[in-house]
């Protein structure tokens, strides 16, 4: 048992959104309320940018029934940001003033809920407490739809979007064959650089064809064998439903959607978007077909109405576990899965190291890609399938989502 | 009582589907089905074209637990088709053609699930028939997510698409906000000609302000005014998310999207779309925000998954009464709804004259919409929330809508 350690929790949510970064954010915080040696519970408002500005709600404030409501609530309850920490061997100025911050409030526990990126400051700021001689323990929730962090089975956040985006394939299949003129539907799902999103589509061909091309970033795209694929499964059978990756790109590595946009994130990151589209008339210009371009866009973090049942008990259990391994004195770890698929789904919490994980992004096997690179294998499929398994018991009030409502009291 | 006919039914659906047009055809076939003197029960491949083409499924071949699952498959089971009825005074080809279908099956009745135009093309039978001294009973059972046909208090398949649009809208809404940097975040819905799928999205806002600005065809569409809007929102809460309806135009009737595409549908309506990708890439240029252009597309016409409990119901309900009506006597109708929302919510079963509701479109009342024309009033609320309440029970399977499987056996 490691030594007892008296101090104020801070949870800050970072990246783009999900369905269940609440469920672990209320992992960490209730576990967090409910541990005698946790003596305050802090949310950082917007992240670490909380932080850095001193802004941070007291989670002990809040009603218990509306914090439990954060198990269905998307998007980032506490706030997000896209904010990149400098190196602190150049720039220290922003650790400086965290450790201020967590003097003032006696913060000895920090959990950070995001992405790789996330991940990354996680790190920094665990090594940067560690050198200043600042006892403080830190542990990295993951949380991303992309499904692109290193060392865990899979991501929280991940389930709900796969399911999402199955669910409203089949639906759109529905819709795009129901007149006998025939169309080629192109539906875009994100994914930069990772084709888990996009591959998810395979899900909705499980009863029925309904996908007939899927396309991820970990392939090289090449237009030519694109237009050729559609113009068969076309001719063949007067139909064709697409699903794309945002991050498509050519052998030269230029995103194919990259004509269409110059914006970046604060990362630096290409903003991509408008691929649905930008295909969708190129296919009509050259195959003359109808066409229709569906863009998943936010739909797809954020759909909690159709979160998975799995994901959001994982997300919870995930933001739990890792309280309860800072309350057993471990640090500087990310929390993560360990599944087994062989006889039924099991799913054990592992602890990764934080140096590992941070910025490496993992990728889908070239081998659950199919030879033509225009489909997943059933690897895949067993992959993801349990993780869309289960319903969310939202609560409904007038017909519509009965999200959590926080009083978020900043702390003084 | 009405003389007894005896024959075969034929059910078509029309149009662009919904996620409960299935189950105002279900509330057909099951009805028929289980009716003494209707002798047979044929659904036509893909509306009006499958009964000239002679391209009949036989409904008596189906398995009665697979017909069930109709009332939670969306898109249009049978097929659709846009296709437009000549004036018979002028070409009566294709009426012959129907009229020597009818005979060759004993077809006495005739049902057409669709919106507008359907229901034209219904009158034009029915008229036909009598002239031609065919007695058939002719019935049009009302579907469209557009909720604009005349005399029905609403329409079967608006009801899930304002419970999708108010969802999504909800969970983009919390996504939208989740930065600090402000986004200005367009979302634009269906709905040519009237606004009642884009007034939805006031809906949204019965628990916490989260759609800024609502934009109806009903009114002309001022771009100034638009820019206007969105700045002053924007400024004073660092983020704007806006609803505007695909149909919007300038004083001179042309469509605010029409730069971006020249297509037409088979009835020759402009095919609309990009508006929100457009107006995302105006505000960004103008105002210099961070923007989203999120497009519902065909997602909000097929999300069976989120479809309302009392739209299913009274889908089922017109189709029955459909049925029930011809065999009643009563030819050359529509059915439709009377509601009475006073003391909670009643919706009793009208017959509406096929001529009267023909080609008619109903809009969102001016005294609806603001002075300002950029948000619906509470009157609108009151008569679109009955509409939304209560949650699909759809089957799933592998975490899956368990949609409808039919055998689709052709009548020989």
């Amino acid at each position: 048992m490691a030594k007892e350690l008296k101090g104020a929790l801070i949870i800050g949510q970072s990246g783009g959104p999900s369905s269940v970064i609440n469920a672990s954010a209320y992992g960490v915080i209730r576990t967090a309320l409910d541990a005698d040696c946790i003596t305050k519970v802090y949310g950082a408002q917007h992240g670490i940018k909380g932080v850095l500005a001193d802004r941070l709600y007291v989670m002990d404030e809040e009603d218990a029934g509306e914090l439990e409501r954060l198990l269905y609530t998307p998007s980032s309850a506490l706030g997000s940001c896209r904010y990149k920490m400098a190196d602190p061997d150049k720039d220290d100025t922003d650790y400086k003033k965290i450790l201020e911050i967590f003097k003032k409030y006696d913060v000895r526990y920090f959990c950070y809920n995001g992405g790789n990126d996330s991940m990354d400051t996680c790190n920094r700021i665990s090594k940067y407490m560690k050198k200043a001689g600042y006892e403080c323990r830190v542990m990295g929730v993951p949380k991303t739809i992309d499904n692109d962090l290193y060392g865990t089975d899979h991501c929280p956040g991940y389930g709900s979007a796969a399911k999402y985006i199955a669910t409203s394939l089949m639906e759109v299949g529905k819709d795009a064959r129901v007149y006998d003129t025939g169309t080629v539907t192109i539906v875009e799902c994100m994914g930069r650089h990772a084709g888990w999103l996009t591959g998810a589509a395979a899900l909705a061909n499980l009863t029925e064809r309904t996908v007939d091309l899927i396309y991820l970033p970990e392939r090289d795209f090449d237009m030519d064998r694109f237009m050729a694929d559609i113009d068969r499964v076309y001719k063949a059978n007067g139909n064709c439903l697409v699903a794309v990756s945002e991050g498509v790109h050519y052998a030269d590595g230029s995103f194919v959607s990259e004509a269409k946009t110059s914006a970046t994130d604060g990362f630096g990151h290409a903003q991509l978007g408008g691929l649905a589209a930008l295909l969708a008339a190129k296919v009509k210009a050259e195959l003359g077909c109808k066409t229709r371009a569906v863009e998943l866009s936010i739909l797809q973090r954020s759909a909690a109405h159709c979160a998975s049942g799995t994901d959001i008990a994982e997300a919870f259990a995930s933001g739990k576990a890792a309280v309860e391994a800072m309350l057993n004195g471990e640090t500087d770890k990310m929390v993560g899965f360990v599944c087994d698929r062989t006889n039924g789904y099991k799913c054990e919490i592992k602890l990764f190291d934080l140096s590992d994980v941070a910025n490496f992004e993992k990728k889908v096997p070239a081998e659950w890609i199919n030879a033509d690179g225009n489909d997943v294998t059933a690897a895949f499929v067993e992959y993801a399938l349990p993780l869309i398994q289960g319903e969310t018991p939202m609560e409904k009030e007038n017909g519509l989502p009965r999200f959590a409502r926080l009083k978020k009291v900043f702390a003084e």
